[in-house]
């Protein structure tokens, strides 16, 4: 979980590379109840090799059989650590819960590596958590302060000390204890001995949803990994909403009174897999129909339309679609693994080189190109982009934006640069279009973006979805900032957590 | 190097999976001379990034600092290999030469990784090489008998031991001996202490291009290194020829006697990246010309042009511009190795789930799609796509290989199958179509493949192209397979060649 | 921490293999506070090193810089896991805790490997524990049912939730809060920010010395830690001492009512090393006492002493000058790790071929062999060892045993076999001398012990020495123990407790 | 093999640490032919367990099933490589071929780890080899201007050229085609498809036994394999014999003209096991003559006598037998590999601190010591124990070597340091003692070490024992060192071998 405003865990590991101009979504989840033959785990992989585009730094899964809990958690992709063997002896039982988590830089954090397990005098719990909580500092000084002993900086080891500490009797009234004090964004999966439990926070920030598989009942953050698990889509668990599963079936709770829905815009804009359907809308034709309003509202005459492979090749779609020029792959993608390659300093070498994204000269040359990105973050990777489309011969070159401009910092799982760093959030629009050194910039609006959508414009009263880093208009209040802000006086000590191998 | 005719070589390792469906090259080469400040291999490693395309499993550089030679060969991606570390220390010098391949399997095989290095009394030499001798056994025999030892079954190695055994004073002089030895398709990148040796077989079956990085030389399979590494292409290293470039510079020997070109269409087709220009062709145009020839050859009314991802990208986007048919992206690729899964063996899984490519039910449900992938080899992953595209409610699906049917089986560096297990080898055309489970289905002809080559038709006599696995004409003899099929009178025999760790 | 009366934990990995005949002790301890240069952790790793004996499997550094805490764990020997590479970048600090443990299985135990850390709210504190707590269960569930959170099965877990939920302000009087809750026997070492604090159990069964180098303090297990540290040793902690070391100097306490010493005779019969002093005696002398002993109590006419290398030489040279027979190396010791060695099941093989211990022919042929050994636990060793010294020609065999025979299991610390596996609790003397195929078995008296101890005859209303392994006087109440027979209505429930990789 | 006239190669790994005061012997074999169920290999490794004091490094199985070879080769011990799981399906087969070895440092020389593989067109060939072989170089140039290619700096690639390079029909009979261009020090073990094969250099140097297992053959460095396998000893090969085994039995060669033979007196002194008999002679037995030699050459008046251990423990037993002085165990061996450890610089810590040997203070406190070590290399190991030993008390020190001055370089296999830094090459007696900080000092003289030997005073025409490092005297003529020194015209070439991971 990351935690930018007070972060005071020291780092021997090498840092991100100050370059590295992309956002992050921290986590996917994925769980399975009632599986046959102790393929829960394996099932569950194979949700979680969906949801890899969530998170490729760490994953883990646990299962139960029985009472026992079994679990492995690895550095690495879901592929690599779950892929290549049989699951069923390893991580036997019918149910599981899986994650796969960006952020674990090095060995150091496999403690931080979800899903983190308790052994309750209840019996064991499992849990699993997408999103990030907005009071997580608050409530562990509060809990350190009454003698509970941290193992990680996880926002999943505070709501286990939650339901540790509860004095409900049963499980799932202990879970919904913890509900109550959390606050922020988040998707949750549980597993007991005996039930599995998925919730999404009050405004359904984070998304979650529900299928079937045979008789098994699955959870997990997309669609998408309902259809490479062989799963049936059933519904969205619904914000605010706690499912119970159990041999009894299916129960749902709303302990919460309530509200309406907000979900993040951002799944639309980059997150959530092109072939998923989240809060009941296809992601592709979202991004497809961003491409819409972006010809529409920056309308250009050029010969190309270019995407920034992957994440704008449906905004560019659509634009191509709906401005009738032609779309081509100007910029070719490698797919092997090249961002941390050590470049040579050797004067010769053409400044920006780059190992991830090549342009393809013979769609380039002597071309007006309408360049398509899904947002712009920092700037650093699309000025250099730009200048390597005008290097193969581009004699125009027009960015286009699929989202509004990012002004501020997400607190909901996103893992976003300080504000400092947001392009849009220090440039005029003019500054920005010099300084990523193209003929003409553009953003899509905010009630474009709402089009897109097909929300009817933004109500500014109440606002259909979550879309602060664009607005600055937060669905929740910030504890923990406010706190390190002085606005409250409680003071939030320093962690002297361990840095561990 | 396969030698799909007779590979004696005991497997301790798992076999490939049967399943797999896929043509692979076997390797690619880079070499970089006259680099300052130890840099040589730094450069050569970004050219096999670039290149990775052409072999994913072992990579391997040397370099020569003065006349010591340093190299490292591993199992893996060039990244994980050489990406995040300094070059300059492990691998100094001004020189290198690198090597990326398929084909090695596990561990076992390190010994094949190349580039392979001999110590002879002129010096040390490293060679890299790409393609595939057609007489590798008869020479491998005859050197054996002669008392030279083998550490691997590496076309290299068999290269290394003529140089080695030539009886002329100058290493140049020696690998021209050894050239003119070899038959079959191949290039060739060789460093001494004192020079870089680039060749290419006398058909130019294989390719090799030439460039400048300030002052220093590089050669390297594709231009797609050129741009990466930085550098500027000069020109293609011509067919028959030998490149030798030291402090005098660059000279260009052709030793044996003029033949015309005969290129491989195979990397046209699937094997080099979009953005190379290969024998001054741009593979991202001809393969959006294929597609506009599939348009013509093969029209059908439909909703939708999709491509298989990401190699029929090209032709579908041709197919779609040519056709006037949208183009979506109906099938998403996921870019997480996840061919291993080991898949659960739950009744209620719906059959065919795939790891690497899912359906975009928001593009194909209720439409007739256009399938567009560049060739069709067994079939297998042709029909499991095609029934995911139907289960995510295409009403129809029309599916249209970019290359003509492959009926025979390649001896110059591509991985194949047997001709037994080539679907268009031993199917009719409507067998093919019942198979694949399509309502149409369509090849792109030979005459159309020379068209999309802008080479005019096909001249029976002297074909322009390499293109035996669509009519048989091979470009050299077969002498390997000669004496396997009694052709021959040697009776090539059995290696007992060592499975090591 | 082996709790042997009722481990429910799950366990995936291999068992220990059954023939394993050998006690362990399971940790060695040791703390430097004060240490110039950032070199604490690099002064514990040469203590570890030098502990190595009271655990192979796994070890671990803490150290402690301003207020932040470092540490790593790892699976093996603390030369592999530290002895290599400069320790004063990756555990920085002057002060510093480590641990080295049998006992840890696998890799799936890391989270047991000490030391344990707790980010209080007064600050962290890592913790390393030498012993074992006889109500380490009753005072876990208790916790559990108080909302606790275990990640290990460790007793210094058990200690630092105590310390976390003790109510005092101050860090040493929670500690001491802490010590006044648990039983057993330990020697613990502990630090924070500020303070380096070591304390012994009320007995003192297990060892904990106090040394200093230069101005820096050092608390280690044994004196032979000090050696290797280039410390100078200053005196033992005392049984029940709290020691406190900060920059006002050394504190000692002793909080809870005085009594009489009670130290573990095992360190002496086999764990500590033969050149460390414990409690103020040369084990290395009182070994050799043990041999004057057995050759008054048990002598024989024989031709050589051989000793069972290394831990029988002491005693084996005692028996020899006390009786006269000249020591022989008659048994030689391999110290590569053969342990794990899979036997062929070849016919033709000699059964009892040990990879451990080979007979020395040219001393044991046509010789009547005295066989010291220094105690016998199961007797499947030793029947192994009896017939390779035949087998190598020796006409008589009369096996030593320098300890009493062992009749009861242990609590405190050493990984015993259950009482149905110990040789001496379920056989009378004349089945086990048939047993071992011995021509004469003795064992030193219990007496004997108490007088190679120069400590006079055994006090049985207050024995000198925790000796219940021989004598059934257990030194305190055993509380787990007793709930788990029933003795106590408390029902110690099962953990779940998570089984990871 | 190491080639300290002149080893070219360039290392990037760490030098080994210049304080490395130890000889290394650098290699045991061991082939077993014969075994039923695929057991070979698995009872290979059992003999090179019981051979690795020969080589900790590495190490190396072939094994022969049909005709197929299948190998593995590891850094590390033999009981990591190969304990630890079933090798009949690894390495299957009914005859197998091991090597275990020092001087493979890193990773870097895989290459060179043994046993060493050709393909020759009469059937592949293993080879294992210990020992060194004078002409190394001289033979090697040679064969690389015939156009050989080396992968390997090993003497067994050498041998493996020259056996595919010889003209004769039979395998048998080019292998003896070989030995007969060799000289040096060695004993061999090969295997083809259907034979193994033994030798011996024509002094019988290096040492190899023949055994039985069952039915199967086997041969080995040391009887103590032998005891190890389950083995039976049948006898000592000779010197200059070949011995080939196949289904007709065992066959014995003399194919060279008959020499007396004279074998390498360090084996008694320092390299094989105690428990080894070697050419007849029990080296325990010897050890202990070489320590009643030292009680009557230098006999001095002492309290206690104490062995440098492992290798002194059995002179130091002979010199307490022939003097009544009291043998104790003053200085104890950690056996936890601690040689690498990196130091605290730490001002407070005693000089001269050691990992592996430390001081029994209880032994030495007050007493005039006799401080027994099989030889004094450098010196730089023995003045930090004479400076330990006074730490802890000692009175007096008298360092007795139980072999005489080490004056002269090994050629045979011995790793030694150059004759520079030889201590006994380049002082007197008296500057020997003041440099050890001794109060006297005695080395064992070369007649009493004949006499250890029981073979009367040493015949200076014929000496009955290899012992140039002593005398001077080599027992063959050194080719390469002749080339290296000038005495010969033929310069040899720097190798510009390949240094690869």
């Amino acid at each position: 979980m990351s935690h930018r405003l007070a972060d005071p865990v020291i780092h021997h590991w090498p840092e991100r590379e100050s370059d590295d101009d992309q956002l992050r979504l921290e986590c996917g989840v994925c769980g399975v109840w009632g599986a046959p033959g102790n393929e829960a785990s394996s099932i569950v992989a194979l949700g979680l090799h969906a949801l890899q585009h969530r998170g490729q730094e760490a994953c883990g899964i646990a299962s139960v059989a029985d009472t026992h809990f079994h679990t492995e958690r690895h550095v690495g992709l879901v592929g690599e650590a779950f892929g290549s063997t049989d699951l069923t002896g390893r991580l036997p039982g019918s149910a599981s819960v899986g994650h796969t988590r960006y952020s674990t830089s090095g060995g150091s954090f496999l403690r931080n590596i979800q899903p983190m397990f308790a052994d309750l005098d209840t019996g064991g719990i499992a849990v699993a958590h997408n999103g990030n909580l907005t009071n997580f500092l608050f409530l562990r000084n509060q809990l350190v302060a009454e003698g509970a002993i941290f193992q990680s900086t996880s926002d999943s080891e505070v709501i286990l000390h939650l339901i540790a500490r509860s004095r409900k009797a049963r499980v799932v009234d202990r879970f919904i204890d913890a509900l109550a004090r959390i606050e922020g964004g988040y998707a949750l999966v549980a597993q007991t001995p005996k039930k599995m439990i998925g919730a999404r926070d009050p405004l359904g920030i984070r998304p979650l949803v529900l299928g079937r598989l045979g008789d098994a009942w699955v959870l997990a953050s997309e669609t998408c990994a309902l259809d490479t698990m062989g799963a049936t889509f059933v519904r969205d668990v619904e914000h605010g909403e706690v499912v119970v599963i159990d041999e009894d079936g299916l129960r749902s709770l709303k302990p919460f009174p309530a509200r309406a829905a907000r979900p993040c815009l951002f799944e639309y804009v980059y997150f959530a897999r092109p072939d998923s359907v989240v809060n009941g809308r296809s992601v592709y034709e979202v991004r497809k129909r961003m491409g819409h309003g972006l010809a529409r509202e920056h309308a250009i005459d050029a010969d190309v339309v270019v995407p920034v492979p992957d994440s704008g090749v449906p905004a560019a779609l659509g634009y191509s679609q709906a401005s009738g020029i032609p779309y081509e792959m100007g910029i070719i993608r490698s797919h092997y693994l090249g961002r941390t390659f050590i470049q040579p300093s050797q004067g010769a070498r053409q400044k920006g080189v780059r190992m991830k994204h090549s342009p393809n000269r013979s769609v380039l040359e002597g071309k007006r190109v309408v360049l398509i990105d899904d947002s712009i973050v920092r700037g650093t990777t699309s000025v250099k982009l730009v200048r390597a489309v005008r290097a193969a011969g581009a004699t125009e070159v027009h960015l286009r934006s699929a989202s509004p401009p990012i002004l501020y910092p997400d607190f909901y799982g996103i893992d976003m640069p300080e504000r400092e760093q947001l392009l849009a959030a220090n440039k005029t629009p003019e500054e920005m279009r010099a300084l990523l050194e193209v003929d003409s910039l553009g953003f899509l609006s905010v009630d474009g973006l709402y089009a897109a959508m097909e929300a009817g414009p933004r109500d500014p009263a109440n606002p259909q979805f979550t879309d602060h880093y664009f607005t600055g208009d937060y669905p929740t209040r910030l504890l923990d900032r406010e706190i390190a802000e002085g606005g409250r006086d409680a003071s939030p000590r320093q962690l002297s957590l361990l840095v561990s191998a």
